[in-house]
């Protein structure tokens, strides 16, 4: 398989999705939907909802059945960044290359983008409750369950990080504001396209387990990222988190201790998928990305 | 009836049903959960929720039915009241007498809070969408989705209010702010409790329409106080709105012109209900309590 082409493909396929939530027409509130629309599609990874995708992919083909999750916890995700680059958290200037929300637009303008993404989300969720059969209701609504549960973590995940900013963190406190902060919303769409697949208890968990494993790779690598990046590649400024006092996993295990645990949780994760054999290729390459990627 | 004493009945049953949701228990996010406390139970009116039960109670007994989607637009509302009042966008100082939330706590603690309080409002709804009969499906997630527009028409109203400030608007923009941003959820309460007991269409209409009327009558008396109210009763500073030469309903027609308007508009809603004789009592006098309130 050629993970990078479709990588790629699923890229294209969801940023179509996106675009057809963009409201467009002449209205009073014109410049809050450019300003929605900036941040989301600004050139992210899309990696929440190729989980969601690829996950479905094990078991089923039907694609466009996961498409309306796979847009809304998209939208979180912006939602999220927006929220936490604001001048009254992070205060950060640039993402993916570009000026952040609030800097590109206005203070007022990115709450209330935040704060529409957010809700965008759940009418996205609620439509597609509207135009269910009944036999597909339970799973979904299941899945809706999770789903604001998994946003609720994250929201206390990034408080939590807040608070601790400058301080000296235990080890607890740094694996909570991960699992929160991003773990929670990655298991979530590992889970989704599980759960819309229909999945036994037994393959539900050992995907939970591979999520929250790649989700802690992810944070790994984040953390070394920000430490030893490239700056022009990742698109913002890099050693931040130093200056800041921040604990990360760099700073809590030193570089090396940091790239150890990546290898070592990466290896784990793979071990989770094997039994899916190709079908679980790309998610077994993903896990590969998330280790190697350099942004 | 004893109007303010029914008012009172229904204000303690609600602060009763928001208190189930308050989290109390020690943890990391501690002062996020104390933060949405903070502003969830500062003393508003409740008037919201209360229009979604006394709606359902024209037509039906049991009001427990209500009380998640009650629960979960008293939440919507006051995130959009922290929001409204951060540095970047209103930058208010006070509320019900109080400092904003944040104010009293921090400006990320008020972001986080105020995204807190809207998500937590669609997990209150995914419960209770979990918890439900089969045949009692179609009806709640058809308020899910009322829901969620209303939401969006909220912020979308708030962003253009925040674009308007200190320039002239036609009459056709304040209109949209004013039903965009407070109409929306006013009329959605009303046809939440509408839709929950199964009225007919024609009922629907006229709850609807009623609900536009107080709505708007609510929008003109909240601009008139803002220009002639007592501070100490208000609890919060009057004449703000002419310093930042914010258009409303008085400086558009002047204070007598808004009066008169208010009168009308209030007459109207209650000409709406007539047909519902005594068991529309209460929101025939909860219209009058929105013309005359002092706060």
């Amino acid at each position: 398989m050629d993970f990078k082409s479709k990588l790629k493909q699923y890229q294209d396929l969801i940023n179509g999705e996106l675009s057809k939530y963009i409201e467009t027409k002449k209205c009073p509130e014109e410049m809050l939907n450019h300003s929605m629309e900036y941040s989301l599609m600004a050139g992210g990874k899309r990696l929440r909802p190729i989980l969601v995708i690829a996950t479905y992919q094990i078991f089923k083909e039907d694609v466009q059945e996961c498409m309306p999750f796979a847009v809304a916890i998209e939208m979180v995700h912006n939602f999220s960044l927006i929220h936490d680059d604001l001048p009254g958290i992070d205060n950060d200037d640039f993402r993916h290359g570009k000026p952040t929300n609030h800097k590109k637009f206005n203070e007022a303008t990115a709450i209330l983008a935040g704060d529409g993404l957010l809700n965008n989300a759940y009418r996205v969720i609620s439509k597609y409750l509207e135009n269910s059969s009944k036999e597909d209701l339970p799973k979904k609504i299941k899945i809706f369950q999770e789903f604001s549960d998994a946003v609720d973590k994250m929201i206390k995940g990034e408080f939590v990080d807040t608070e601790v900013e400058g301080k000296q963190i235990s080890e607890e406190t740094l694996e909570y504001i991960h699992k929160h902060k991003t773990g929670a919303l990655l298991t979530l769409c590992v889970r989704m396209g599980a759960i819309l697949a229909e999945v036994s208890q037994e393959d539900l968990n050992r995907l939970t387990s591979y999520a929250e494993k790649i989700g802690l790779a992810f944070q790994i690598k984040d953390d070394i990222l920000s430490e030893e990046g490239d700056e022009k590649i990742l698109g913002k400024p890099v050693g931040n988190d130093k200056i800041l006092e921040k604990c990360t996993y760099v700073s809590k295990y030193g570089l090396s201790g940091a790239k150890e645990k990546l290898e070592k949780i990466t290896k784990e994760a793979i071990e989770e998928l094997k039994i899916y054999n190709e079908k679980a290729e790309f998610l077994i390459e993903l896990a590969k990305y998330i280790k190697e990627r350099n942004k």
